[in-house]
């Protein structure tokens, strides 16, 4: 008796009628991804260790597993995957022969990181990632195809304006470069960049300085990632960069490749930002992240890239991907702390037979199967009481219709308490039609 | 290059048009849940050590987390859950005043058992739970719902004949108790009992006399433990068995009463067997297994049963439940194993419009979100080149319909090779049901 419930703090839990509206929201998503052609696929949960900690992924908090029954000494071999992308491209060296290139795939699973638990973040969180990956040769219109998905997700998720941040990692280097930054420290400058939202501009400058930069690189460095310019404007504001490099011309001519392929209509959600910068090592291209402009301070809802290299570590070709990864828990805490839904369904059921006393309750289960063979989602209630506390228990599910089985069938509505007899299954779906097209 | 690709034994992983199949398998299941009214709740992949551990739910191999950066000393707290039933008991105390009475759930996720890894042995798979519990009291019609549930599923699997195995733990325990069997030993002859399908008959009677059972004892278990009984045999089969004490009456009452509110059609089905026991300790009355009779080496695709005392170790009331489990991960490796299914689904798209050249891109793009806005699912080809490769790519991926963009716009069905134009997509949607008809 007793034990005692403690909240593990950083891996989230809803109550059912939260989670109907995270369910909505995957079905949407999975839709928009179908649409496009693409094909679920999933990996375990864990990897090898030395697969999540390889050279190119970068730094990430990860949680090792080991058997309770672990003898000492034995070292824990496998990791719970931190993100979707170093499993993926696993998965596809893993299965090269037998997949079709491109290939086109979506994937949903949790995530887990095992960082100190602090508000607002998630130790355990699902992510909604779509990639395509090719061999040899990706074109541009793939970028601009995975960026499209993006903003046509957060569109149709309906919780706001969707900002689609764009970067480019070659012309990020090909400018770092080309100001003076030292090789081999670029790709720390960039992961103190990727931080500058999070920990302000006098703190960066603390930290590039403390890399090794001189005073002006940094502020060289700090300015340019300043510079935020709409889509529409980019190729005019390209003539007054004066771009320091040829690999920053490169980044800058794919990021106009992308921008001429993308949805039209999204164009004006997009924003070139040169301090977006993802604190993964393993883009070489496009980077892109995203917010809700009504709620910035939910930060990136949406990010991804372009990943020329992850796939080969392990193959002797070059197998080029693109994809990005929608933020779904992320989501649901902006969803819910703003109320944006209102969270409603407690029950699958459209009507609850009522039970007037247990000899009814073989016929009831049969009128059930009847009603769910017509593709009525049916519930039984699970005793006979006074049928009051029956219509109360179908009122506090949000189940719209009871049913009485007496010398006719009855149908009744909670919300009106109108009540009609009906003889068949499809005579009470058109009666339960009536009901729901007047609410 | 080449970091090592290696297979992590026990941790499956499909091809795209393998996991097509699991998800139309869970798609079945879920339909069937939801017209019974019962929601989706997901709880964390982890639990508090000491829940997984805790008295009354038996020993599994579980495997703990610990952060890689985590510093000597510091303890591993969470383990990743071993099934659905335990975290769902927690779930329901920790939310009990936010939930509706019954509560009537369905949950598929993955679980994780820290085996050694052995042949068939899966270490991470999925469960698809349906639970119902109640304040104080739970009708046995709950356990018929749920044992329905069970072969309803299975039959809609159309995976082979569905055997349920149905047995009682009060009948279990009653009967050992009746026939001389220490109370102190009860649930390790349970896991014993519960191994005998597996090591055999010779091997139990070992285990048995050295849980210090007589000899008479160990062979008047084994041979009660031999019965099988078809529903319909079952009542007048009670008369011949003299139950030893009123515990096991009690328990074989509860089997009539389920018997007698099954859906009627699942009775054929029915098996009372007496070796059914359950290896986990937190059963108390109903419990039930499941084989494909045409696939018996496969064991258990969905087991469950009643626990009454669950919810009831962090509450100071009765909570009981009851509640089954599909194995469908185990059900998958039946499918794939016996060929049960042709994998054929390597893409989500009905249609590929073909890209005569990257000027046409653009157009290609819009006519494609104009078919996904008329609900067809499109994939643009990815680069331009000859016709008969983009045919080629939309035949390996089984896309049946290419779409080409000239004078007017053209769809060829590839597997007729017939070619006619269209001017809408309400057009177009006509002509590919007509092709898919002919099929």
């Amino acid at each position: 008796m007793s034990r005692q419930l403690k909240n593990i703090s950083g891996f989230p839990e809803w109550l059912p009628e939260v989670k109907a509206i995270e369910d909505s929201c995957v079905n949407t998503v999975q839709r928009i991804y179908e649409s496009h052609g693409f094909v679920a696929i999933e990996t375990p949960a864990v990897e090898l260790l030395e697969t999540l900690t390889a050279k190119g992924v970068g730094d990430k908090e990860i949680y090792t597993l080991r058997r309770l029954a672990a003898e000492e000494g034995d070292e824990a071999e496998l990791g719970l995957h931190f993100d979707l992308t170093v499993p993926f491209a696993r998965y596809v060296a893993a299965h090269f022969n037998d997949l079709v290139f491109p290939f086109r795939r979506y994937q949903l699973q949790k995530v887990w990181r095992g960082e100190r638990p602090q508000k607002g973040r998630f130790r355990e969180f699902y992510q909604f990632d779509v990639d395509i990956v090719a061999r040899e040769d990706l074109p541009l219109s793939c970028d601009a195809e995975v960026v499209s998905l993006l903003g046509k997700c957060l569109c149709a998720l309906n919780i706001g304006t969707p900002v689609l941040k764009l970067n480019n990692r070659k012309l990020l280097i090909g400018y770092y470069e080309g100001i003076g930054v030292q090789e081999s420290v670029i790709f720390q400058v960039i992961g103190v960049i990727d931080k500058l939202a999070k920990i302000g501009v006098e703190e960066v400058r603390k930290q590039l300085l403390a890399l090794g930069l001189s005073e002006k690189t940094s502020n060289d460095v700090l300015e340019f990632s300043g510079r935020i310019i709409l889509a529409q404007d980019f190729e005019s504001a390209l003539s007054t960069l004066s771009l320091p490099s040829k690999l920053a011309e490169e980044g800058a001519k794919e990021v106009l490749d992308v921008l001429a392929l993308v949805s039209e209509s999204l164009l004006p959600n997009i924003e070139i930002q040169f301090q977006i910068a993802r604190g993964l090592d393993y883009y070489t291209g496009t980077i892109v992240e995203s917010e809700v402009r009504e709620y910035p301070e939910f930060g990136s809802v949406g990010s991804g890239g372009r990943y020329d290299g992850l796939v080969s570590e392990y193959l002797s070709q070059r197998v080029p991907g693109v994809g990005v990864s929608l933020g779904i828990t992320r989501i649901m805490d902006l969803i819910i702390k703003n109320k944006i839904f209102t969270p409603n369904k407690r029950s699958s059921a459209q009507v609850l037979i009522a039970v007037l006393n247990e000899e009814q309750r073989r016929e009831a289960n049969e009128h059930a199967d009847d009603l769910r063979s017509a593709g009525i989602n049916t519930e039984v209630y699970f005793k006979s009481p006074k049928l009051g506390k029956q219509i109360d228990y179908a009122a506090k599910k949000g189940i719209p219709h009871v049913i009485f089985i007496g010398e006719s069938l009855e149908v009744k509505d909670i919300t009106s308490g109108e009540q009609q007899s009906y003889s068949s299954p499809q005579e009470l779906l058109k009666i339960i039609e009536q009901y729901t097209c007047r609410k």
